[in-house]
């Protein structure tokens, strides 16, 4: 029996999509990897790869991923009233990028559906909202889950514009089929 | 009292985010009608923006918008187990693509929350899907929702890459902010 509560539609949502994202990443550096010409610096394709963005006012590739990243940590742990891991935005390189998802999964896998469930009326407030607030309910489906998708597209759409050799069910991941 | 359940995770989810695409337009129109220089044909900056695209093989912007409605109108349909209507993808100018917008809006209006509400386990079958099949759950959470958000995101980032003057608050339309 699947059940639709507060914990089932944002954990396990971004620990899967999240997964896809580290997949994409691979084949972002197979990318960077066979564009890579002996002539020139070692790294420079995967350099251009994390540095592009759609247009200059925008962020760029890396950065995409590390918010992708915190919105899913910071989001679940404020609707289950838990401090999150802090980690630091210094990602270089492809691998460093997949090591932050890894460690965002392996926090996301820490919380419990109790203390996500049942939560809807926490009151969840931003230092840059001032002296506003939601509840966690309208902060999860009116805020979090279409930011923490953007963040996932931008990220998709910028290797795409690149060139990267990744499709919808890159970015979707498996497909939940059943028998 | 908030509640989580399948209906409020899609259907309100839907119509927020589409209205607030429609928002989205409007600032495409204006941008459009600021750029035309009147020894272009007339129209030419809004064709540019409807075909525009972030690489040649991906759908150009008037099709991100489409298929967002789609994704809206046929996955709540499917959902409620009811027959959305039929739309021709034949939109020419932005006015158009609102008209679609407000179309499938007026569509997910009529669906109520009991036709929503316990469907999870319905199972959910498309044609290019040959037999396998989803949950409603599954579908809703792990396919439908990324989705969406996918092709929204998409349209927006085409604008944005055509220099349009839209930021993240347009995507997400208003903050769900409580007293």
């Amino acid at each position: 029996m699947q059940e639709t509560n507060l914990y089932t539609v944002t954990v396990p949502a971004f620990i899967k999509t999240l997964t896809a994202l580290s997949g994409v990443l691979d084949k972002a550096a197979g990318h960077a990897e066979g564009k890579q010409l002996e002539w020139h610096p070692k790294g420079m394709q995967e350099d251009a790869l994390l540095t592009s963005r759609l247009i200059s006012d925008q962020f760029p590739f890396v950065r995409q991923v590390q918010v992708a990243c915190d919105n899913a940590k910071g989001g679940s742990a404020r609707i289950a009233g838990i401090e999150p891991p802090a980690f630091e935005d210094n990602e270089k390189t492809i691998a460093e990028l997949k090591a932050r998802i890894d460690k965002t999964v392996a926090f996301l896998k820490t919380i419990k559906p109790e203390q996500v469930i049942g939560q809807e009326e926490r009151k969840i407030s931003l230092p840059y909202w001032k002296d506003k607030h939601m509840t966690a309910f309208g902060y999860a489906t009116n805020y979090l889950l279409p930011n923490f998708y953007f963040h996932v597209t931008s990220a998709y759409s910028i290797l795409r514009s690149n060139g990267v050799q990744i499709g919808k069910g890159d970015y979707i991941g498996g497909m939940p089929f059943i028998d």
